[in-house]
């Protein structure tokens, strides 16, 4: 049996500044990234998110991110391990607050961004991003770059830790994704996306664009919610892993 | 017998810069309101200021204030009451993930400047505070000015709710502050400002910058951690209560 | 013989977040007021923004707001009038840079949402808004709304200032915009916005929410560049007026 | 002759935040490089700044630094070439706007901190800011590290472009300044300083860490302006340039 568990980046309006289509996304997906304020979100976002992914049945993770609204997270900044934490364990908090009043509960952990990034590939980071999320709650499970330093980081220290892969990201033959600045770093056709990821969950294995296969490890898969046709991509890979026999599910229930 | 809590704005630093003079005055007072990133602080002031806090047995307080970096909080904004309660319930978050990270819990809500004196006198703002207070915690203490909407508030939804005293500020005949821009806004003579807090801890009652007597609660003092003579005057105060027989306990110790 | 200007608000994109269809709307405008970073916009939205407009040989106006990106620089602050001489003296300064680097020129200068509601009603802080453009600048345009205390002030120091009206918003009977706090606050109805707008040009008379005419002078119009009608209310009242025999004309040019 | 341009980093304040000791430094120094908001600084406190500079009748410079106030803009950012352009453009011009207004002039560009180091090894970005500069205003002088592409690229474009060289700082054996995160980064013997400086203008050279002798370049001397002995070393720095016959005057009205 597989079973798989699908997340997206969720509360990502800033003020009077919309983004994504975050109530129709929580109808397709199992678990919902809510930004903190600092890459994007802000306190009215979070809390209307946490209330929708509460009336949806999405589980409910923390999306840290660097302080670069500017940016939206994504420009790698060399911060220290010690800063890390104290983002981390800054946004957990936060999102905590709206998930504490509104009567739920957190899940999981996924860094934002450059955040994501630098951490899979930065073992001292991603022991401090482990540590926080531990210190704060050690039943949070951690989501990382399948193969990188987090997930890695997340096991040592008795975290739950998911290793996330991307359906619409190409790969690299080291495991890693290819960088947003190459051409042919996003799958735009949505079968070739949903085949990679369903090829991942079953098979453990992908294509990278150096033409070799890759082992990889896929307890949960990141699809996106902005962009024009990110609705009905979660429809579609909704139904198309349904139809492959692969079991959708929160990753908190689940995830060993 | 007398008892009163003695509280202090704390980690108000950021980044680059420092501010106030923390950790020796955390030896003098009962109560710390620590800063959480709106309106001053930082993730790193917050852990530091928390483990500090902790090791001198200092209650732990949020001291939520405007996202107003550049006026330190201290302008006056036309935010909603659902923005107030957005804010909090933000603000309340981020520290406690210091806190439970930390090994400590927290014991109190301050809001901070003008925050703080614009809910003194808006019931609605008020409530939505009290409201953000109770839905994440309900054990928590808020602190108010005495007198104002803000305790009304707090006891109306069942939150333990304390008034709380400047010792360092004068007072309209309405039990008012005065505003900071008038004049006559500071006690700057220690004797001085002990006197009047005394005087309001045991007869319950201060002189009005217009002359007459004014009815008022004090169950925590509120005193300045910035500014050259702070630590002069925390031990200058704390010594002066106590002989005048006053306790000086944490506020979540005795407060009903 | 009528001549109005035709202004909107442009360049309020921020970061990753889209807002406004700048481009298309600059083809029925004959002002530009373009954010500077504080409510809204950034450097590399200034910087296109400015390259459309002086494409389109639009007049480039600095649009300064309060920093409270946000709130979109629409909630009203307590900033004293020094504050907002500097607020207003660094975002001009910041415009320029891009204007001055792509061969353009400064045309006008027209403070955005909350600072122009409030210094409508408050003439210390309409004369350090005026005198901040004056030192700056003396051959800039100030816009303020129609009988506020912004053009008052800016005739006083020398600036050639232009009575703004807007085609979407209601009028109050003492000539203020009706608060957008309340339901009738918006026209929704393009002919009756642009009815509105034609009467207001051609005979300075408006009809209040309470019923009455108000006189009201007519330099400039404010059209709005976001929501989804916005382009097609701009090619509706571009050709409304062009029909009522009004010229649509940059201010720079006519205004004395 | 020797001659030396003495620079040292100023208008660091932010709201209630104190940096620095800029009036009394003032007196020392010959260019004032006044941040602007990004990394430190304020409108408010760019005003002051500026003022003061002109009645010492100390050049004025602007001090674009990156937008990470957390980070005091230390941290590197991985900015394209094209953001680190646009910020430079909007820094100058909110700088400008201060210059203006007060009746002066601009007269130097130097880069801040981690914008100022990564530029030294990076021609694209350094080409960026170089252009950024020229097409504002092509009679500023640019700062660079001295060495550094900052210089080559101002030089390329046609800026008079300045070697800075540090007081307080070790160099690499390839002219580069030691990390701060390195333990022996900083000099603080005052003598040892000021020898190091002396030898930099007179004989061209400097010894670095590793032990052999570097060529440098010293057009401007960058000293520092926090810390509690700011203000001793401008005294002894300056007494000492002067007694070993260098004159320290404006970089603005000799160089080449």
């Amino acid at each position: 049996m597989y079973i798989v568990d699908l997340n997206c980046d969720m509360g990502e309006s800033f003020g009077a500044y919309r983004m994504g289509r975050d109530e129709e996304i929580l109808d397709y997906i199992t678990s919902a990234n809510i930004a903190c304020g600092f890459h994007a979100g802000d306190p009215s976002t979070m809390r209307k998110t946490v209330r929708l992914a509460l009336e949806k049945n999405v589980g409910i993770g923390v999306h840290p991110g660097l302080q670069d609204l500017a940016g939206f997270g994504r420009r790698n900044m060399d911060i220290s391990p010690q800063e890390a934490y104290d983002l981390v364990v800054y946004q957990i908090g936060a999102l905590y607050g709206f998930v504490k009043s509104e009567g739920g509960k957190l899940q999981h952990v996924k860094p934002h961004g450059a955040l994501f990034n630098m951490a899979a590939k930065d073992a001292a980071l991603s022991e401090a991003i482990a540590e926080a999320i531990y210190k704060v709650d050690p039943e949070l499970v951690l989501f990382g770059l399948a193969g990188g330093e987090l997930v890695k980081a997340g096991k040592k220290i008795g975290l739950r830790s998911a290793s996330e892969v991307f359906s619409d990201r190409t790969y690299q033959e080291d495991g890693s994704l290819t960088s947003r600045r190459e051409e042919n770093a996003l799958i735009k056709d949505h079968e070739v996306a949903v085949n990679q990821v369903i090829r991942m969950v079953k098979e453990g294995k992908v294509k990278s664009v150096q033409g070799g296969d890759v082992s990889i490890k896929a307890n949960t898969i990141c699809i996106h919610g902005d962009g024009p046709s990110a609705l009905d991509f979660a429809k579609y890979i909704s139904k198309a892993l349904t139809e492959a026999d692969i079991t959708i599910a929160k990753i908190g229930g689940f995830l060993t």
